[in-house]
């Protein structure tokens, strides 16, 4: 295993001249996996396992390999042509651990973590002493205190590093990632984490990562039903709800959601984004972990009403400002006509 | 009273280097920006009526004075010695709509407009035409159709011009204004919103400026009791709030008030800023505005409740960041000790 | 003044074989006020000042005047040919509280009860010692108790007599009638309420008749609320509404809510009933009490969003069972098609 | 397998005369469960599986055993003397289907069904043609389609028969069963259902018991939460609490939870009953099926999260009517001292 240190540099020396997919030449990434003809050493490329190629995995694991690290992927029938040409692909998660230093997962929801790494073929079974699991994925945070244990139990490391910033962060590297776990397990993945992040902080013990990323999802939701709630109200007042958002902007109500969503709800741009089912997802995380915890979020409880009300009306597939028709539709007065 | 002349240019030409309380002696103004020989009569101080010298209209009332306004005030007796000596007292509302041009108001409440306005002895009964009558107050925006309606019935001029920034904002003079009325009463006001605050806009017809207000009061709330939610369930899920905070920071769940009210939940300092009693006060403006425009605004019913619960436990005369330990009260857990 | 045992007497003699409108004949109501002739002098007619002559108001005052009593009202250009016949119209209400003993208010609001007992011409100006004010509206229970002190200082006594059954129990003499006030004033009305009502209880000091009333309006609005989320739930998930309601009649979630108004929400007989206008009125009523006193009512608050989502849609004017179009609304479903 | 009708007789006949324990006399129940020496076929004892001896199931399966039946479970250690005296115990899940015509789960939640139906050794694996499980359970609806479509899958009948009336009811054998499912497996297990019930229902196809089950506890704790918020309302207003309900127990407030629960949130007995904690997990089941749904439950939110707020207060093992606490807290106030 290369050392932290080493590792480190990628990030150092990778970010500012960081290849993009398409400057090839002297990219090391279409040369076989594990061969590291990488000039001078400047650079030691890591075998990363990378489990969840989706929307989010995708452009992710893109900028590890085009860092010079070789990714290492299970078979899946989905991969692409270039996928398989710039990735190890080998038989099964099982596999991709007994192979890899690194193993990072991206996978929608706990029971696909829980399947990953325990189910039949899984991580676990091809862990060993010194390898170090990173969960991207957002999920339980009790969950993940369970699998870190089980993890560090088999003598390998666990970093629980949920993101924010959607598709666009991922596809930029400008994501905001939130990490629970050890400091040492944080040094040695944060060159990773700054290939395709911006704003990395380590929050605390295992399970913090995810703590973290509940409670921004609960206020970046109740946020934007904050800015809707304003919004419609202004509009059925009579008021430009344009003006209303500019005249707000330099003051105390002025935030990131002001900004972004509530022009989305002006210009009415609803396609995501993020869409409204996965925010659904992830208030009904932050809901259940709440309940076992014996925390009351009131708001948090009524803007996944809303959000319920939006999918029944078959906007679960509109970026989360169209919460707002669902405020709309109750003050039967959009905010702006679409 | 300073000269007209010295005064009025202030407007123009001051706000880089405007004057404060105390720095007498030499001119205000330091040359205008281009046209630097200001005395000659260039500007004209004006006379202006100002109605409600509380907590935020004293300094309000004191950065028009110190601009070489002639400040006009009815008679109370809590007026201070350096108000007297400073301001023209004369003996109601009446007289000092008669004696002014423009009539500033900022008193607490939509029934303390309609009372200073067309009560015995009010604003109206001394009003003419050509007068410019101002509501600093934040007060219903139905009602203040209404009160312009029968301002302008009488040949003046009205507009809603409520504040956002507090105390604090009220003495730096970096209020946010918020302006409903006709596009020339506004240019004529400008000079004086200038005097006071920052961010001015002119957000529509009157009652926009209320309207603004109440959007404005909304989201503050809202977000509010949406960093409380996110910071009572990071904290009891055993991670440091302050850490969550500062990883919140970059990312979409930014806002100034993560920035200043979560720090306040989190170091402890209650100490106003906002009123909670005020601010319920602002909510329930909204809900009756409301309830009267046929809007549903759930969080904001549901944050009024926990302002309610505040208030319940003493706690009315905390800053509204306080809002946070009826969560607290609830999940039987402080975000941190205090 | 005629002792409260005589007054006893009417009731008791009078209710099994109360005259019905249109049974005039040995009806005194026509005569001279205090003249008296009632035959065998069985009972003796009382002198009723009755203020408040709507939809409520009408059917009860008839019940006074059909059981022998004499009813004075103010002129009004809306009385009816037959009122003109049978009630004694006086100028105003101070007329109508110096001619009888007991004065009866049934007006819609808090403002109008302060209107008619203290404004000019009002009964304050007619009250002496001894006389009786009867408040059957539903107001504020704060406002109550001020009205109450002051109409004590005159040397009149004071009940808050608040009533629920809506139109049909006005017309049936079915009402409950919730009172506040003195155990001596209330020995003294019982007789007339109950020729009007059914369920008469003195709960308390002035303000808990009031008090009371908001109690019930909290609990009937919330259990609508909770029927009408049963049902739509039940309904979308492919049970018929009708049998779901059956199977809960006989268990714990019985109640007079779930047999008459989930019947409503079945059947969609959406005809008034009370009204949907009528009773955020009154939420809005147990909410700005709630405020004054320190109460969150987390389920009020957000049953009065929904109540607000009915007015929008041109709801207002349905029965408040009509609720559940709000939850019908969110979730793109009706329990039953209209 | 016995014949529909002749297992119908059972509960034809016993219901009138039922014998209950320790009844002696010409009752079947002192007799030896399968020595069969009932009187002249009077009734034809069934074999009966039963999975779920708990507080509700031990005395449900009683009443079976009482009524003649032979009642088959499963080996567990917390079995007593008395049940092994009286029942047949067989080694698992699967001996008990195999033995069984009828076998009836009362097991604490879905996973657990799950887990009992379709586990290793479990119910399916010894299941054959002709044979009807009924999950008395209270579950969710969803998965209980799709657990009735694999037991049909099988050739064997399905129906979920999930029940009130908690603890009582179960030992007093007046349950209300709410049942899903087929016409003529409804009629077959009528006669069991009529020795543990009362309020007998048969709702709809497969899945319609749960969702009224569901649709029972939304409305019976968003009851609780109203008169918790009325009483606690009325008390701070300085009213009776006591004389409150009693005055809206004839109105239309009226409901068995005003009447039960408000008595206990009066008196403070708050002894169970049926458990917070349990109807904690309740709500989340209709909210998650909610969800599934696409149905908004605004109220089933928020009161979700007051019995959070009960659980983080250490009163989760408090009857359901704890509920006023959370209020209580809220209001800084409680309906009665404790």
């Amino acid at each position: 295993m290369r050392s932290a240190s080493a590792a480190g540099s990628v990030a150092n020396t990778a970010r500012p001249a960081r290849p993009r997919p398409g400057s090839a030449g002297s990219s090391p990434t279409n040369e076989a996996p594990g061969r590291s003809t990488r000039p001078q050493g400047r650079t030691i490329a890591m075998k990363i396992g990378f489990i969840g190629l989706g929307i989010m995995g995708k452009p992710m694991a893109g900028h590890l390999r085009d860092a010079g690290h070789e990714i290492i992927v299970p078979e899946r029938k989905s991969l692409g042509a270039d996928q398989r040409a710039t990735f190890t692909v080998v038989a099964d998660a099982r596999a991709v651990a007994a192979a890899a230093e690194i193993i990072i997962l991206m996978v929608p929801d706990t029971p696909d973590v829980e399947a990953v790494l325990f189910g039949p073929a899984g991580v676990a079974e091809g862990l060993a002493k010194g390898k170090l699991v990173i969960d991207m994925s957002s999920i339980s945070p009790t969950a993940t205190k369970e699998f870190a244990a089980k993890v560090n139990a088999l003598g390998a490391d666990y970093l629980d590093a949920p993101v924010s910033g959607g598709e666009v962060g991922a596809k930029q590297a400008t994501l905001t990632i939130m990490v629970g776990g050890e400091e040492a397990a944080f040094a040695r993945a944060r060159p990773l984490f700054e290939l395709m992040g911006k704003n990395i902080t380590l929050v605390g013990p295992n399970g913090a990562g995810q703590t973290t990323k509940v409670a921004n999802q609960i206020i970046v939701a109740l946020t934007i039903e904050a800015v809707g709630e304003a919004l419609v109200f202004a509009s059925k007042a009579g008021a430009d709800p344009a003006k209303v958002r500019q005249a707000l902007m330099g003051g105390l109500a002025t935030s990131r959601i002001l900004e972004l969503h509530g022009e989305r709800m002006i210009k009415r741009t609803f396609n995501p984004g993020f869409r409204i089912l996965l925010h659904q997802k992830d208030l009904n995380l932050a809901l259940q972990s709440a309940k076992e915890l014996g925390v009351a979020l009131p708001n948090t409880a009524s803007t996944q009403q809303l959000f319920s009300a939006c999918v029944a009306a078959g906007h679960g597939g509109l970026d989360h400002s169209g919460l707002v028709k669902a405020l709309e539709t109750l003050a039967v007065h959009p905010v702006m006509a679409d």
